[in-house]
This record gives structure tokens, C-alpha cells and sequence, in this order.
């Protein structure tokens, strides 16, 4: 076998491993908790559905790809609770050195590509990668608002803290934004998030 | 909230169910079975790193798109083991009826386009539909591979049954074949899977 198809199979293999790591967010129908490759996935179907709404013309195909490896590095860092404020101070040093762990594990091109949208997605700058974080947000939005809040409500969370994150949302997509306003509001009135003083 | 995203919205909580679909294959290291949220993530990813591969050009946002939705069915009609005879003769019909039924709650042209590419999938067809096989194979090959062949062990399954299903990946990559053969030897050699008579 040549190199560079072994390169490509290893770390093939090695992210397997993200389908072990996994979040806060539950499964509709108050399931078990999602993972890390579940999320992915879903995001990825979703961008693609909810692609007419992004507030810029975006190239679906690196959308989609950046949604399906933008949590590769938590094979190693493990999933930081967005709201989790001691473990959001160290995240970006456990998350670069596994970006550079497992991303050399491919041939040096495609390590230099996927690098670089992995990056991309981090740095929220372009269409593609303010869609994408839109999708970051939406897609436990819709779970956790099919299990009444249940995510919020199991970790205390505020109106306010929740619009710290979402808010973000319409940075890729203002009409995504609208119905993430809906459902953040209808929340606070069912008391599922506490309403900020 | 509009019908056209209330329907989108309805969807992708409706989605969320394949994740509770399990598979006979096994994660790597020994793991769990494997859910078909997890194998489409799994599958798209490995689709773009081996697209150098297929044997003929491929757009690839097209195959991920179908990596990612072919197993949608599968949230009614249950995963079917390609080597349980049995559950193959009726696979199709309770497949059809899942299809018409989930995709039916996209709006009519989202409906339209996503059960054509799943078609296509089924068709086997197009390049991309050949490609996109390949990895249905290839992406629970080497994740079996590396366990030993355990999910070949666990249900006695022969040589010549494996080459019925892996030898087709040869349509979309005569290079993965390569590979697939390689390793199907291998397993061959050290009793993971029974020699043909």
C-alpha cells in the first residue's frame, strides 16, 4: 500500500474516535446525550436545507465539509460546554495542539487544506464560516427546544447567556436568527431559561 | 413561522431519529455498534479525502449530500445487515414507504430534489452514485478491519458473500478495490472470515 493512501486510511480510522466524544446537548424525545459525529452530520444535512437563508452567497460544498470537521480537534480536547466559562479559558491551547496531532496524521496537502477551513470556520470571518457557526448554534437549538429547554434548564442558564452565543447566529443568517429569537423568548415565558435581571 | 421553514424545521428534528438506528458494524477499538448517523458523517468525510480515487469525476458536494442522506430511510424501515437474506427481500418495499413518508415533510421542491438524490444513490448509476457505494463499503470495511473482522466473525459471513458486496466498490474506485481486496486476503489468511469452498 503507498504512503499516502495509508495516511488517508489512519486518519480515517482516527476519527472514529470523535463518535466517542460527547456533548450537552440530548437527543429529541429526551434521548442520551449527542455526539461529536451526530452533530456533525446533522449540521452538515441542515446547512444544506436552510442554505436559502444564509445572509451571503455561500459555497455549500466547503459549508458542508467545514460542518463535518469543525470538531475533529475534540478527539483530544474533549467538548467544551459553550457556557462552561473555566473550560472555554484553555480551549484554545488543547484544541491547537490536537489540530496539529490530527490533521499531520493525513498527507501534507490535504493536512495543508483541512487545516486551513478548520481555521477558517475558527476565525468566523467569511460567508461560508458565519453560515457555518449558524448551524453550530441552530442545530442543538432545535433538540434542546424539542425536549422543553431541558439543556438549559440542567445547567442554569440565562436568557442572557444564551443571546451571548445565538445572538452570533445572525452574523450567518439574519431569518435563522428570527426563529432562534422565537424560540429563546419562548423559552423564558415556559420558565426553561431564567429570564436576566 | 412561515410553512416553508416550519416544514424544514420538521424535518431536520425528524432526522435526528437515525441516530438511534444501530448497525451491525462495530466502532474501532472494540467499541459499540454504530449508528447510521455516524457512518453517513464517517462515510462524507472519508468521500472528499478519497475522492482522488473514484473512477470517474465526481462532484463532490453531490456525493457527500448523498453520503449523508442514504440511510434516512432507515428511521422506519430499521437497518437491514446486506448479509441477513431474509431482511433483503423486503427491504425495498419498507424502504419506499419511509421515503415517501420523511421526505414528504420537506416542502414540495426539497422534497423533490433530496428523493431524486436518494434514488440516485439507490440506482447505482451515476458516478457519484458509484463513488458514494464504494464508500458505503469501504468506511465499515476498515473500521471492521481493524477490529479483527469481529463483525464478519460474529456472524460466520464467507469470502465469497463479502466479495458479492465489496467487489461492487470496484465501479466507483478500482483503487479502493485494491485496497478492499487486500485486506479482505488478509482477513482471509488469518481465519477472520471462512475461505470459499
Amino acid at each position: 500500500m503507498d504512503e499516502r493512501i495509508r495516511k488517508q486510511m489512519g486518519f480515517s480510522l482516527e476519527i472514529d474516535k470523535e463518535k466517542n466524544i460527547f456533548r450537552q446537548t440530548h437527543l429529541s424525545g429526551h434521548g442520551r446525550n449527542e455526539n461529536d459525529a451526530e452533530h456533525a452530520w446533522h449540521m452538515a444535512i441542515m446547512a444544506y436545507l436552510f442554505r436559502e437563508y444564509a445572509n451571503e452567497e455561500v459555497d455549500i460544498a466547503r459549508v458542508m465539509l467545514m460542518c463535518l470537521i469543525h470538531d475533529i480537534v475534540e478527539i483530544d480536547a474533549g467538548d467544551t460546554y459553550a457556557y462552561d466559562e473555566e473550560g472555554v479559558k484553555t480551549q484554545k491551547a488543547r484544541e491547537d495542539a490536537a489540530k496539529e496531532r490530527i490533521f499531520s496524521l493525513l498527507p501534507e496537502d490535504q493536512k495543508t487544506e483541512l487545516t486551513a477551513l478548520f481555521d477558517e470556520f475558527e476565525e468566523y470571518n467569511s460567508p461560508e464560516a458565519k453560515y457555518a457557526h449558524a448551524m453550530d448554534n441552530f442545530q442543538p437549538l432545535i433538540l434542546n427546544n424539542s425536549n422543553g429547554g431541558g439543556d438549559w434548564k440542567e445547567h442554569g442558564v440565562s436568557e442572557e447567556t444564551v443571546y451571548g452565543r445565538q445572538g452570533k447566529t445572525a452574523l450567518g443568517s439574519k431569518k435563522l436568527f428570527e426563529i432562534t429569537d422565537m424560540i429563546i423568548q419562548n423559552n423564558v415565558r415556559m420558565e426553561n431559561l431564567k429570564k436576566s435581571s
